[in-house]
């Protein structure tokens, strides 16, 4: 519960000014800076931006057995009507399947993919395991949008996430384009944490999934943050990838086009920061949700591991 | 009331095939094509997607009046309590004003800016008259989107609107980007009239001009369309201009920004195509949703009348 130590103080019950930043962005220090995939000009824009966009990263025809899959898991009943799949509150289609990684081996292969798991390791300055994966689907006309939030935000205040040491891979399954309500995220925002009002309720998350209605920004810092470093909406072809900061600031509008967009999350978390109590909420979300049992350092998966000498080496 | 003979049915018992436009887009014919301020390119164009956009046609500073105006029409409580007032239904705030040029000579005298009125004229191929005008607010965070519609179907059916003889000019009064609910259009959609289903409940309009639920053509239909010629949004600078064809498909999304969009509207009908009795409901909208009384052709309002020998030539 709330603890007076809190250096991240939200769900507050009045209005509370943002403050800058406390944690590091990237957290491999000094000569570890380097020891990764990403060069200089990479990590001071992810840095400065709290984001790096990768538009086409993995070839479209890699994504395309994912689908299957997918489809494989909606044939699972059982799994279509646990707590894991959240239906959209307007068309009740399915908006989003959590812990992906767990239900199927390849999306688990995929999130130790040498390429990825790299970057993330970099980032983070350490070894790291999966928090959270999720799959947000939205169909043509259908898929509503999502409010302004930190995923830090929540991660701290439900989940007790100590500090700002996770990274989210977004993968994009479809091509992801003016029109189909791609992410949008605050350049810059990462660099403040903004308090927000609203007491958590007991089991929120069985809401919070649908729409974001707590946790969500006063409007007056919004407007600040995105004065200052406007708005941008990545886009690309199926196959590209995003990595962004876990207390960036995202939203995302309504498909209003016939083209559905499909994206997959990977939360990376660092083996130092694992999950303690909630910081702001009465008790811990499920497993899939904020992962507490299953939180072993990931290993790389090589596809091909003769050539394993090549290519991206594992984390020293 | 429905007419057996009716070119364009819509609101109807049963779903219905689109069907290919019968009536011209550009309204001048042979000779006359190019006697006016648009070339052939611009013709084309316009024939082809359903609408031209001109960046910063004005400039920023011309449309800064504009919004002193507005300021001063806000004051006016008995206005703004009125009819020709619509709010936002998610918020409450002013959505809409209907009827700018009758409440304003600044407003009426832009109707006839030669630039704008020259360039209607042709396109439709004869004198004009404003069969409607409004501004749409969409305030920062606050903004809800508009479904897909063609406002011919609506004029057709709600106002008795006998022909697609009929052009909206729409002007930026802030700066239009991808992050504040800009318009969005399918190129190519005028040249379909897709039958819409549901019968046109009486006063209809006091909903209609809210959120737009009749009149929206079935998915099917829009997916086809937007397959085939895509979406776009244009955007750019205050003082832009978008002319657009009464019957091309468009639409907005929220306004997820913090940046206000206000766009003024000038709806300019054929003086050959006045309106007649509602061909998909039981009677009318009021004369400031579809002009019945005000519909004598419009006069050039000329600021320099010593230059008036330049410039663009009033029609033969």
């Amino acid at each position: 519960m709330t603890d007076a130590h809190d250096p991240f103080p939200s769900r507050l019950k009045e209005k509370q000014t943002p403050f800058a930043r406390i944690d590091p962005i990237v957290h491999a220090r000094n000569q570890w800076r380097w020891d990764g995939p990403l060069d200089e000009v990479a990590l001071s824009h992810y840095e400065r931006d709290g984001f790096l966009w990768f538009s086409g990263f993995f070839s479209q025809e890699r994504m395309a057995p994912f689908f299957d899959e997918l489809n494989r898991m909606a044939e699972d009943r059982e799994l279509m009507e646990s707590e894991q799949v959240i239906t959209d509150p307007n068309s009740g289609d399915i908006r989003s399947v959590f812990g992906m990684h767990r239900l199927s081996e390849h999306f688990d292969r995929l999130t130790r993919d040498p390429r990825i798991l790299g970057m993330v390791r970099q980032l983070l300055g350490s070894e790291v395991y999966i928090h959270q994966s999720r799959i947000n689907d939205k169909f043509g006309f259908q898929g509503s949008g999502f409010d302004w939030h930190s995923d830090f935000e929540t991660w701290h205040s439900e989940d007790g996430m100590p500090r700002m040491r996770a990274v989210s891979a977004s993968l994009m399954l479809t091509d992801n384009n003016e029109f189909n309500g791609p992410l949008m995220l605050i350049p810059g925002s990462h660099h403040w944490f903004v308090p927000c009002v609203g007491e958590t309720p007991d089991m929120n998350w069985t809401d919070s999934l649908k729409a974001q209605r707590l946790g969500v920004p006063d409007r007056e810092a919004l407007a600040t943050l995105a004065d200052k470093g406007g708005i941008q909406a990545p886009k690309g072809p199926a196959g590209s990838l995003l990595l962004f900061e876990c207390n960036t600031l995202h939203a995302s509008n309504e498909n209003m086009s016939p083209w559905p967009r499909s994206n997959l999350f990977f939360v990376y978390n660092s083996v130092d920061n694992r999950l303690v109590e909630p910081y702001a909420a009465p008790r811990p979300r499920p497993e899939f949700l904020g992962a507490r049992e299953y939180c072993e350092a990931l290993t790389m998966y090589d596809e091909f591991p003769e050539l394993s000498n090549q290519g991206v080496s594992p984390l020293h």
